[in-house]
């Protein structure tokens, strides 16, 4: 696979401009701060193919599901993450001719995302068909310091010339997205106002009303003398602009300093936001560039301390892998419990900005392991928050007694997926919800959570569960009838292996707490609810293939044609792009794993045998066309020492986005599988696990790697790991001693320790 | 059920304006020639609820497709019938104030559908505000005689006053269609043109670019003398009309004759369909309203010949019968290879007007025996001409070498559904287009279209289903993954009995033609072909339930909760509106005949036992909420004896719009369950069979009928039925012997023979 951008261990690097490349170039160079995020859109006119995207975390819109005949249980509406107020807008006119890089070309092209700092710099030269040439510089943020803040430094210097240049920086809210369902507009304006260097634009949702207060100020300087300056102000609907012409000399640096605020009604009430805007960026302003600046790059370096993993012997995988670690604390940073992790993040409306499963499947280990405990538990939080809407949820399908349906996707807890055939009956989200509290509290050690709230989450879910299964008699066992597994090329299949197992669980969870806490708590299930699921637990159907250590992943899953991948033609792959819809549906073929992800999420319930036997006979079956797919193999692969194709699997995940191998990294990121690239090389690749057993470290090297480095998080202490192809040394860089089993030998290491194994 | 309108032998009748039954009304009774039809709209403004619909068979538009994520295999669009250009236009107004029965309330409303003549009649006395009083008498028909041309007969009587009212006929082509998926108007104007009494407009769809050419010629009259007006003409885009103000005299009658001819390029060329429309006007002007409507009384005299059935002592299924029979020969005559039976003919826009897989199932042993041979043939070509779409969407989806699936939707020979969950995988649509050939050729014995035409399709098909069933190792037995039966409350199943049997069926068919025309035309297999073909058929998988006679619809059907329509709370029915989806899906409940549907088909290949026995399993759990799905019930109760249950699933489809049993008859009738109507009284009750041993009849009769009589085509003759308690009387109509079956014995009948038995 062919590297896109240039590649170095902390920037991403592009020389020379290829407009075919602009749009998946926004996506790879978009920055964020949690709360709010921007494409790598330029911020003066561009009038070739571009996505414009600048999203705010949490405002969405309900745009009407499309389907052909609407049926009971339907969502009403997907709900869309929205395109908002252009905040970044900057034109350069000279001789009334704007600056548009698809009209003059430019020369000596050079964008560079610092990752380590969180900067977006641009620079180019350019000639105006009158021969003008300028030379333009941009350097932009959005603020990890202050999350309401963003900041532009665009300079301009004539190159050989004096004279006038107009600048024109503006705010503007007339902003549709491209996934519209019906090609709605979704905004309406609350109120503007247009001042001398200064304006702000306040618009809001329709339907769901939230408000987004948009906020600016600039200065404007010659090298670094503050130049005064008299700007033309002018507003109309949905935008405002400044507007000035100033003489430039040759050879000298102009610089405008364009201070952004943007502030929502998911944080503050409705009649804050544009005081609050308007107050930011006046702070912003007084503060200066340079302060912002500071300190939005100390929030970054914290981060990375704790984040950071060093790949040495093989840049590459070193950007790669930074690279996804990047992005996903630019998408999430744990402040907010409205917030969530969305598939495309800040980078791109498909999926709709929502929240999936893939929050507590993938994302979750990630900020377990990276940061402290207080961020994965917002997370919790989000859906705790949500138990109610989850309950509603079930109870529209039929549901009672406080069952609890979690939805597949969420803006608010209620269920808003684009389409049935998928998604509808993949309920097995409920599983990995239930799943996170337990994954939590073992990585935490923090039990009151569970049981403050954690268990009222795990009884309805539990509740849902048993809901949820039959009595068969021709079976005499209870089955899961009509669900879709995380094998997303199923569709309404009777006991899925991994559901079946996964909600077997959840009820012996939810029994176990109840055994645990009933001294210490007041008894949160019935007398009959623990006979019941009692009795159910024992009970469960879960498909096998006879004579055989294989988990069958759905009833007649052996009456398919028995095929592997390598019988696919080359030019009949990826099937999803040249197979019909029922075709994938009735072959073998799998998406992502299914049974193996039951297997990496309940490891130590089964023996290696049983865990290599399945991943021979799904591994070939599986032809990973979901970037969430091939994280399990490799941690699976490693763990049943097949390291080439742990590491075959751990590069396609790694440089998904960077070298763009879908094919579609031009409409966002998959950020929620960047969180499984890191479970990879983490859980994978250095075999760290916190499990039944506490943490323990099996860890590997790929072959062209010299050694790579990381810290994870364990009761909140800091562990770091070091591996070479001798060697793996283990710090306890905490403050208390630390059990830690490194290669099947377990150690007890005191703080400031470290075992050398 | 109450009954909405009057109960009368050969007319609908309805006393009294009701608005909130106006758009049931509007469906129930609509007009229709089999080429275009008109739902009985008003002809003069109405502002309250209303359908307006205008249908011209064939004319449709591709809308496109409402999904979610689009996938390989899913039709680009949804064929919509086009709502097309308004040609029943008559304003009247009185001193300014217009026509409205909405804000004039009217008196002595009374209108009428006569089905034997086919005449829509509606009367009623109206005030307007200052007090004049009018009489007013519409009657209009689409002729049955020559199906490009309506007439119209208003007729406006001033109760007390003399003075001026303004009469306005018009052509209005910028309709709408209110199914339209995302607002689009469908039409562009090609031309239009007015001039005293007369105009015309041509108006073309976009996209498909049918064009629709509406002329209109119009006479004005007192009493019987034709008066000369002098009318100011108007036109803009899409719109032509004329208006006259005219003193009338209180007492005397005043009518306008409109005559309308309606031309379109799905049987005339694109230049022809202006003069054509023009000229047809101007003969129907020439002819006159009498004349016109004479022939069109003949026309309908001699349908209701062949296909009248008489029921005395039951006044409600006479007229219920009656009803049925003439709207499908309102919606289908068998004159134009290039039309088919839509489910809502011309009555709605819901479903599109496309043809479904009804037509073979349902409509076309209606016609087999109510018409000459060629009307059934021209379904049989409908298919035949669209074989080489039919092998192109089976390329789609991965098939080769010939093999042909129809759509399940379908215009013009493309698949066209509206949505996947459904309609998607029930291939088994391929099943009941082989088998229409076959009862073809049993009802008709006209051999030479199979061994000309009908050979092709049948190979075709067969061919595909030959690539559709692979083999399972797991059973030894070639099996069908993920198909929808005729069930549609399950959706993509494995080795649904009744897919399954039916492919088998046809492979083996068009083995038996094969060899039985080796001999006298070239061989249409290879003989590989024939050597797999016939090793499939062998081992073909058809679930059971062991140590019964019971065929299981699909594999896992005994895992669900086994339940009985019995169980289902009162407040829960119909499931479709009470239950979500999933729920329907993995429940027990069967919307429409499936497994019973194979036994219906293929009666002759199970004993009486075996019937009885699935009847038993499936009735139960049956709740036929599909419009089709009573019929099957019913012939096959009346098979094994069960009348009580006969008649009650017969009650519950013969009136079904008329009485609105599932409300929603404001969007248009049901007319292919119409079929199925027909089919429950002459199979089921009269229990006539064309099969494997010819022309068999097993009578019955309900206990509150005195008596019933009908006749059925067989080989093209006519053979006339009557049937009481005591006795039923068979006579030969025709003009050779026929060896018929009655209660078991066999007679041979010559010509104006009868038997009583």
């Amino acid at each position: 696979m062919r590297n896109l951008f240039e590649v170095d261990a902390w920037k991403i690097m592009e020389h020379g401009f290829d407009p075919a490349k602009q749009q998946h170039a926004e996506s790879i160079f978009s920055i964020g701060n949690g709360v709010f995020g921007q494409r790598a859109n330029f911020e003066e006119t561009y009038s070739g193919a571009s996505l414009q995207g600048s999203y705010v975390g949490g405002v969405y819109y309900p745009d009407k599901t499309r389907v052909g005949w609407w049926k009971n249980g339907y969502p009403e509406y997907f709900a869309k993450v929205l395109n908002s107020c252009n905040w970044i807008g900057i034109n350069i006119e000279v001789d009334g001719e704007l600056l548009d890089l698809n009209v003059q070309k430019p020369r000596a092209f050079y964008r560079e995302l610092d990752m380590q700092k969180g900067i977006l710099t641009r620079r180019f030269k350019v000639k105006f068909s009158q021969g003008k040439e300028l030379q333009v510089e941009s350097l932009r943020f959005c603020s990890m310091d202050n999350d309401e803040i963003a900041a532009i430094k665009f300079t301009v210097t004539p190159l050989n010339f004096d004279g006038n240049v107009k600048f024109t920086p503006y705010l503007d809210g007339k902003v549709h997205n491209h996934d519209s369902n019906y090609d709605e507009f979704f905004w309406e304006e609350d109120s503007h106002k247009v001042d001398v260097q200064k304006g702000y634009l306040c618009t809001t949702t329709k339907k769901t009303k939230f408000s987004v207060a948009t906020a600016m100020r600039f200065s404007f300087w010659k090298n670094e003398e503050l130049l005064t300056i008299h700007p033309n102000c002018h507003a109309r609907a949905f935008y405002v602009e400044n507007n000035f012409e100033h003489f430039l000399e040759q050879g000298n640096s102009y610089v405008l300093k364009k201070y952004v605020s943007v502030v929502s009604t998911v944080h503050h009430s409705e009649t804050s936001v544009i005081p609050r805007a308007i107050n930011h960026v006046r702070d912003a302003y007084t503060s200066g560039f340079d302060v912002l600046r500071s300190a939005h790059e100390s929030a970054w370096k914290k981060l990375w301390e704790k984040a950071d993993v060093v790949i040495e012997g093989d840049i590459a995988s070193q950007q790669g892998i930074r690279f996804n670690i990047f992005h996903l604390y630019q998408t999430y940073t744990g402040k907010h419990a409205q917030l969530n992790i969305g598939p495309k993040g800040f980078t791109g409306e498909k999926y709709g900005g929502a929240t999936y499963w893939d929050t507590e499947a993938y994302c979750l280990p990630f900020y377990l392991k990276t940061a402290d405990p207080e961020v994965a538990k917002q997370l919790l939080l989000y859906r705790y928050n949500h138990l109610d809407r989850a309950i509603e949820n079930a109870e529209k399908l039929g549901f009672k007694n406080g069952a609890a349906l979690y939805p597949m996707v969420t803006m608010n807890g209620e269920e808003c997926h684009n389409e049935w055939e998928i998604t509808f009956e993949e309920i097995h989200r409920n599983g990995a919800i239930a799943f996170a509290i337990y994954n939590y509290v073992r990585h935490t050690g923090d039990a009151s959570y569970l049981m403050e709230k954690g268990r009222k989450v795990l009884n309805a879910i539990a509740r849902f569960w048993v809901q949820r299964f039959n009595w068969s008699k021709a079976k005499e066992k209870y089955v899961l009838l009509g669900v879709t597994g995380p094998n997303e090329y199923e569709n309404n299949v009777n006991n899925n292996w991994y559901t079946n197992y996964i909600a077997r669980w959840c009820i012996q969870y939810a029994l176990d707490c109840e055994n645990s806490y009933a001294a210490s708590s007041k008894a949160q299930l019935s007398r009959q609810e623990i006979e019941q699921w009692t009795k159910l637990v024992d009970a469960v159907y879960l498909p096998k293939l006879e004579g055989t250590r294989i988990f069958l992943q759905q009833d007649g899953f052996m009456d398919k044609e028995q095929r592997t991948v390598a019988d696919i033609p080359a030019a009949e792959s990826p099937i999803n792009q040249h197979w019909s819809w029922d075709r994938i549906l009735r072959s073998i073929f799998i998406k992502q794993a299914d049974v193996l992800q039951g297997l990496y999420f309940f490891e130590d319930h089964f023996d290696a045998l049983t865990i290599q036997e399945n991943f021979d006979f799904y591994e070939p079956k599986t032809v990973h066309e979901s970037s969430l797919s091939p994280c399990v193999h490799v941690v699976l692969a490693a763990l049943i020492d097949r390291m080439d194709k742990a590491y075959e699997l751990y590069l396609r995940t790694s440089r998904l986005d960077l070298d763009d191998y879908n094919r579609e990294a031009n409409e966002g990121l998959h950020i929620t599988s960047m969180a499984g690239t890191w479970l990879s090389l983490v859980e994978g690749l250095a075999g760290v696990r916190i499990g039944q057993n506490g943490l323990t470290i099996n860890p590997k090297i790929p072959k062209s790697w010299n050694v790579y480095r990381f810290q994870v998080l364990y009761k909140s202490q800091p562990v770091r790991i070091e591996v070479n192809h001798h060697k793996a040394s283990i710090l306890n860089a905490g403050n208390v001693p630390l059990k830690i089993s490194v290669k099947g030998k377990m150690y007890t290491l005191e703080p400031n320790e470290s075992i050398i194994s």
